[in-house]
């Protein structure tokens, strides 16, 4: 087959493409939780060591990946069920990471991607929704926030040609100033599958690493990198162009290896409606973060 | 070879799709400008009887290609070249279809697409940056225009999927009750070849028919349907993900026919600074056509 | 008292200032429902006949004044409560105009105002977040939308200045294409109170008129000018800057006739927080919308 | 007269309105200089000293006003004189703090305000326009702009409600890592008198200080706080509601003192086509900032 490198954000893709090949991996631990009334599926990866980590090419950590085949298409119930689900997920990451004092965990949610191009402003749409309380505490004191689960600040970066600065180097800054506790990031990916396209949610405790994706210049955004522990949330809401021939050429039996020109690299496949889907997706994501968080939308 | 459709906006693309197989078609006129000092050519086809319009699967009519292949490029010098090359054959294409009388033609301009998606947001942003006069003449008299080569009014009707309506609906209603002489729509294309895209500004007089371009179900917008001329800019900023894989396969002189799974044909393939290029582009494309109105934001 | 001309869109606003200095009118007929449990209070004026209406300058017809003192503030909770009560407003207004017979009504909504200015951007942000569902019945049969009460298009006209023409043409060309039976558009007001800023919501069956809000050029949007009932759902979300300056020195007692200059015609009065205000209501209005319309995107 | 505080952006408001009551300032020297043929009025205050400083009640430092009275108005020529001119303020700023030694200077410019809020997001949208450079400089080296004035970096920080952090902690992690020479930050301001509604450009090397404007709870940016020289360019776009009432009385000769209400002082006043005249004028300024850096949008 063809040296062609598969460019993909999502690490059970990632294994997904080992296993084709291969047994089971030591050191990786699955666990699967089915809410088939919901058509929610949620698969738990647990990266244990070195080793595990070496053959799937990812770092140590948890890997929970949301199968929700439904997220693109427009239901409220369903999309409030994913809400829930994402933030009982994203409580058990931060739980995991966040040693309790006497005073709730402050957390910084870092909204990535370029807010003016539509597949990619995930990230900066969903921190436009919400609930921030960190200036609040400061300037009146925690009793504002009552029962709240955390204390919030946001920040949308920008992307580097706006900048002309590395992403991981504002937010480290910031977070080195401003000393949360935890950093959330979220982001949107690239998927290696059209089926996975909108239709996959992606939490992990790792970070965020450079060329695990679209393979732009960004450095890592990890615990080593800014200093306090680093969830990620993403969505894939786009293709790499060189992926989706690649793909295309495999379910066709192709023999022959495929030369991919240049200015495929520069390209990204995504759906016509993707307008609609990031602003459903969004605040959907956005809610999650806001119940985890303790600012409910959903009546109980 | 595969029996695949081959979706493409551009009149010189299907024209080439043909003569690579087919000798000089008869009734088709094709002239050449070229501006190497500025790196724009211009190739203009007419398209002049049944038998032509049927071989080339066109309507008669003029297609004037403006091949611009830094189009996407930050050079202000450049665009504003280009924009002065837009305005000029803008102006020809409105001479040759408006018999004067004694007053300046009324232009109803509309700007097609979805402004919420960036790669599909040419039309409305190039609106955005327009001299809007008709309201000035109407309520303080053609005195305050004086000068100008037209008197410009403008519309973004939006896309189905916000409207409920057929864009050729809002436009056809919308002239019936105003009146303008001649109707220029402005919609991003999508083109067969990567090489195109952003490479390219169209302008005919013969409207938008369906099925031309990406094939969404949007009706004609031609001189029979809405009952005056009506002058088509665009500007290819997609590929079609179907056609990008056929391209990819044929480059590859992959023998087998291939089968392009339903999924694909949701999809689009569009560049990663969509967003800075549309930013550019629109900007450009307003300015040829405040100059060509009149309303000039170049020095002399 | 000076001359000073009371802007107002506001029917309440305008029965109020008549009623300070007289008795009640009489041929105005008006009730109350008050919901204090959820703080929502409903004030109904009924403007009965010619008298009443030369009287309080209004025309004849409904006005249904919703007070929702906590509008501006982020309280989920309330804020669905408010959808509800907008919802059962609506679909009374409605039912009151359309003559059933054997499908249901066909309702435009216009979103009136500017998108890019955040104080007058409710209509088109309302608009953002409605269900369309016309051109789903026209490609695909009413089976599609069972047990709706409407089918919805809807259109962003835009303001003069970016169309150069008058907001009715527009919507009235594209009401006699499209053949809706009901129209309905939401507009941002012009309050002559500062108290009643992003504070109250009003409904009325008798369209919009020139000259009863902020006084700017453009026609009429009632039943004789569109040819259709028209329900006009508006929220004061500016004062214009001259009564600001009235009402101030008259709360003051200042004895004095006051001049107010040109300049300060050409200005309007807002909130420091007026995008995170517009965000909000405009989502519980079209959250309203779809709910009367049988969309509902909350549980019941 | 009334006890109530004057808040106003700009120095030279500041300065007029202790000079109406009392004779020259000590330590204070106005120079000015008229382009009258382009309608463009410079006047250069520079406050020397402490004693100067505490009578006008800003800090030492220059403060270059220009009176630009047709700021508002659509005309590119207009714009493109106040581009230069600007261009040539900043960089006497500019060239007046920086020590040259090998390199040219790294300039970080940030967009203060909210993008989401019209009248404040010139700051936004000024960025929006900027050519960035950094990340070419440090992915490819200085031979790739050769010729550039400076290397510029931007951000755009949002403001304490959507980020619950204070802007000055924001950019001053910044500023401390990516070790940018000078700060340019660009800010919609409120000037204390219709007048000089976005007719005014006011450039200062002292930065920002809490207080001086709208009075929000922003610390400042200064040499002091952020170890940088800090250059402040701005334009004043709202006019506080307290202010406009106390002038209109004034003008008025009403002699009673006014009492203001507390909810006045959440209101701002702008004007009716705020949209156009920021999206005008935010070119225009960044274009000056581009031809000041050696990026040159205008033709010799």
């Amino acid at each position: 087959m063809p040296d062609m490198r598969i460019r993909t954000d999502l690490a059970l893709e990632a294994r997904n493409s080992i296993t084709e090949d291969n047994a089971q991996i030591k050191g990786i631990k699955v666990s699967e939780e089915n809410d088939s009334k919901n058509n929610i599926n949620i698969i738990k990866m647990e990266v244990l060591n070195r080793y595990a980590s070496q053959t799937i090419g990812r770092p140590i950590g948890t890997y929970v990946t949301m199968e929700v085949p439904f997220l693109a298409e427009e239901d409220d119930g369903y999309h409030r069920e994913i809400s829930k689900a994402l933030s009982c997920q994203l409580k058990n990451l931060i739980l995991n990471c966040y040693h309790w004092n006497d005073s709730v965990p402050k957390i910084l949610v870092a909204g990535l991607g370029n807010r003016s191009a539509t597949s990619d402003s995930l990230g900066p749409e969903v921190v436009n929704n919400l609930m921030i309380t960190r200036h609040i505490v400061e300037y009146m004191g925690y009793d504002e926030i009552e029962g709240a689960f955390a204390v919030t600040s946001a920040i949308v970066p920008g992307v580097m040609a706006q900048t002309g600065m590395d992403t991981c180097e504002i937010i480290g800054a910031i977070v080195r100033k401003t000393k949360p506790d935890i950093l959330v990031v979220i982001d949107a990916l690239a998927a290696r599958s059209i089926k996975r396209l909108n239709a996959t949610i992606q939490l992990t405790d790792t970070g965020i690493h450079p060329g695990s994706g679209v393979g732009n210049n960004r450095q890592a955004l990890t615990r080593k990198t800014v200093g306090i522990p680093v969830i990620a949330i993403g969505i894939p809401t786009v293709v790499d162009a060189t992926t989706l021939i690649y793909d295309s050429v495999k379910k066709n039996k192709v023999e022959e290896p495929i030369q991919v020109s240049e200015e495929f690299r520069q390209m990204y496949v995504t759906s016509k409606d993707i307008d609609a889907i990031i602003k459903r997706v969004s605040y959907t994501v956005s809610e999650g973060i806001n119940m985890c968080m303790g600012y409910s939308g959903v009546p109980e």
